[in-house]
């Protein structure tokens, strides 16, 4: 299992450009299959829907135990809301031995550069100190869960890194978010938005928790709110680690 | 400012090893400027100490003021708990400019693979879900406002990822944010702690949170507390997405 990182091929590790260029078969969401197509060989190739994920995971089993060297390939890092968990949790729910031995299932996790850090480069600075990663979709996760662990992480004073903040069948969610945070944040603190990291459609914003509802953000957006330290200055979010002795920013 | 990932030389970006390749100058923590060493063409390096993160970062400033295409090196990520937020934050207390001008910073902050998303991959997959990540050193934060993150974290069931989980100055923090967790989370939550991930003192552990203050951890070594649904298996730590079913693991 590997991740591509946030899309640019200067951020593919070499690690996940090796393993694409000696596996067999590739299998993966769409547009990831399509990010991968210029580090193979002319391997082959099974790409397949954004909610087909366990189908793909198991398939990527099956071609494995059969002794073909499968490549899964996620966005970003593949541990963090990706495939690699899907893949050991199919494999425990099958009772698999994992290893090298006959009719084991031989299986690496390759890190890759996740959204969290190549939107946070993009902004600045904004995760220098603890922070909570956080996904508004509730296609897998009960909204209360979410409503809980965003009120919790806001009064932590935790930054906060949103992942899937907006899909068209999940329109209100981040605005209902930001309003927890606002809870125990205040209206000026700034928020991040970055949209297609590291692609041609990529966009930056800086705005303040009052208006970032407003903001646009999809899919492809991860979104950072900052803790009660955090300041832009610049067009930039910097959260402070704590070295310089405060001052008014 | 760039970021080396966890320590492997196919786990540096190809971004990062052309800005090593284009630079006049490096900059960095001794350890990190070894292992940038492989990507550099005979360029001038300056290695400094552990403590003197402030001096780095002016430096470096200084140095790009002067004209000087600059690297600064983390580990890991840049962004995260390392040197990005640091230069940022001095660039807005000297009031300098940002961007391209005469007299301005032009400034960069260009992503790696972070120890959570390193030490996840040999582990399995324990950040398949919501998480939070702390930082356990008390060097710049108070210790009472780790404390209170750790315990809304853990009410909040995130998975835990713990930065700096003991050093030789502080022996007694790892314990005490377990016994903390342990407050809202099961004995038998599992609980991984991966050490040097990626280079040749690489060692990765998968125990209880019951027996994990006994567990070896220093400076190199990042923790993961599970959530309530995390499950060890065959040496594997996973944590469900939620795309299967339940049933008893």
């Amino acid at each position: 299992m590997i991740g591509l990182g946030p899309g640019a091929p200067e951020l593919v590790t070499p690690q996940a450009a090796e393993a694409l260029a000696q596996c067999q078969v590739v299998l993966g969401y769409r547009s990831y299959v399509e990010q991968a197509r210029p580090f193979l060989r002319g391997q082959r190739v099974e790409a397949s829907g954004m909610t087909q994920e366990r189908q793909r995971a198991d398939r990527a089993i099956d071609l494995a135990l059969a002794g073909q060297r499968v490549v899964l390939v996620s966005g970003g890092d593949p541990g963090i809301y990706a495939m690699a968990g899907l893949v050991l949790e199919l494999a425990a729910r099958r009772k698999l031995a994992l290893g090298q031995g006959r009719g084991a299932l031989a299986v690496s996790v390759l890190p890759g550069v996740p959204a969290l850090a190549a939107g946070a480069a993009l902004l600045g600075a904004p995760l220098m100190h603890d922070f909570a990663c956080i996904s508004l979709s509730d296609r897998l996760t009960p909204w209360e869960l979410i409503e809980k662990r965003l009120e919790m992480a806001a009064r932590a004073d935790l930054v906060l890194v949103l992942y899937n903040p907006r899909s068209r069948g999940r329109p209100w969610q981040l605005g209902r978010a930001l309003e927890i945070i606002a809870g125990s944040r205040g209206p000026h603190t700034p928020v991040g938005i970055v949209s297609g990291a590291f692609r041609k459609t990529q966009r930056v914003e800086l705005v303040t928790l009052e208006r970032a509802a407003e903001a646009p953000a999809d899919m492809s957006s991860t979104v950072f709110v900052g803790n009660s330290q955090s300041f832009a200055y610049q067009g930039r979010l910097i959260t402070p680690r704590g070295y310089l002795p405060t001052e008014k920013n």
